[in-house]
């Protein structure tokens, strides 16, 4: 791997492990067993090294959000676990840049330009949870008012957003694998009670993904 | 008023408006025109004045989240409204404190004492909010599962945790009577699909209250 590569993935590990407030680039070049002027070579300071990152994290959340946009998942017999999947991933990667995550509030303050970038990325997370509402509930047979759409998109992006921020604040470390399953089901579990007739079958479906995948 | 509790209200004030990482002791002493000597006499220290509103918070919101659980709130025909009041007294609450929220990991990473006393809190809301869903369900004349019902509060108590978070993401100021509305329909809009044959009239009455309570 190239140095410049290694410092950005030493960066996001340690970032993620240790909180992006309590690293300095000093801290990464001794991880990484560099002086600080290579490392300063590469990059001039700790901010480019987030703002390269939020490029990865933005390139990599925007495409998978955009994939339902472009080619609706698949529903009917196995839609439920397309779009369980799906999420699946979506969390994966969140995870995988939790630093974002954990100072937020923080780092949007810091910089004022993935502020509104970071509030694109909303949206857009916004219309493609939206998507995959509108074919669980047209797979249901279900319609429901425009108000009640508008409110469940908002939960479920908010409940997104802040899924690790809400896993820290409970007791004891989950595994990462747990903590994205649960993200997942208690996503899926916001859905459910808008299937109708179907919302019992759903939930069992949904418990039973969530029971399959946790055994190993 | 004491310079006691002068020095509380003025923290509090500052803590809301400027963040609590941002503001010193220093700043403190300035705004109210006193003596930082003066204000070490009464407080060793910006950790004390923190630890000493979140006693204030801990009492104040503990007493809301328990009264409903001592008397449940009256159901009926004023059961809508009796419930809609009860969210609102308790996102003004957290409203009232909210540099809490705005810097919870933060705050509760510093201050390990703090953080086994705000999860007892969060548990405290999980059961109030779940007496809440009891009674409205029953009020309904709906049943759900207990794994549905779980994640309903678990829901519930996440999007309320979080609310002011979600809302600085938000583009735009907003008035802060505006944000704890909206909260409360957000709460509301929750809890409707899990009412069968009467969400519909229950999200009208909600949609109701809420336009009613805006206007002045």
């Amino acid at each position: 791997m190239k140095t410049r590569d290694r410092i950005l993935v030493t960066s996001l590990d340690l970032f993620n492990s240790e909180g992006e407030q309590n690293t300095t680039t000093i801290d990464i070049a001794n991880e990484m067993d560099i002086s600080p002027g290579n490392l300063y070579y590469h990059f001039k300071g700790k901010d480019v090294i987030i703002a390269e990152l939020y490029n990865q994290f933005e390139v990599a959340l925007g495409n998978t959000l955009r994939a339902p946009l472009e080619k609706p998942l698949d529903q009917g017999p196995g839609g439920i676990e397309n779009n369980w999947y799906f999420l699946h991933v979506l969390l994966e990667e969140m995870y995988h840049y939790r630093f974002f995550y954990q100072s937020l509030e923080d780092i949007l303050n810091r910089f004022p330009s993935l502020r509104t970038r970071f509030l694109r990325l909303l949206d857009l997370k916004k219309k493609t949870l939206g998507s995959i509402c509108l074919s669980l509930l047209e797979d249901a047979g279900e319609e429901i008012g425009e108000d009640q759409f508008a409110s469940l998109v908002e939960n479920l992006t908010q409940s997104m957003t802040f899924w690790f921020s809400w896993s820290r604040l409970q007791p004891g470390a989950r595994e990462p694998q747990l903590l994205i399953l649960q993200g997942v089901l208690q996503l899926m579990s916001m859905i459910a009670p808008h299937l109708g007739q179907s919302q019992q079958q759903f939930h069992q479906h949904c418990q039973d993904i969530y029971q399959r995948t946790l055994l190993p």
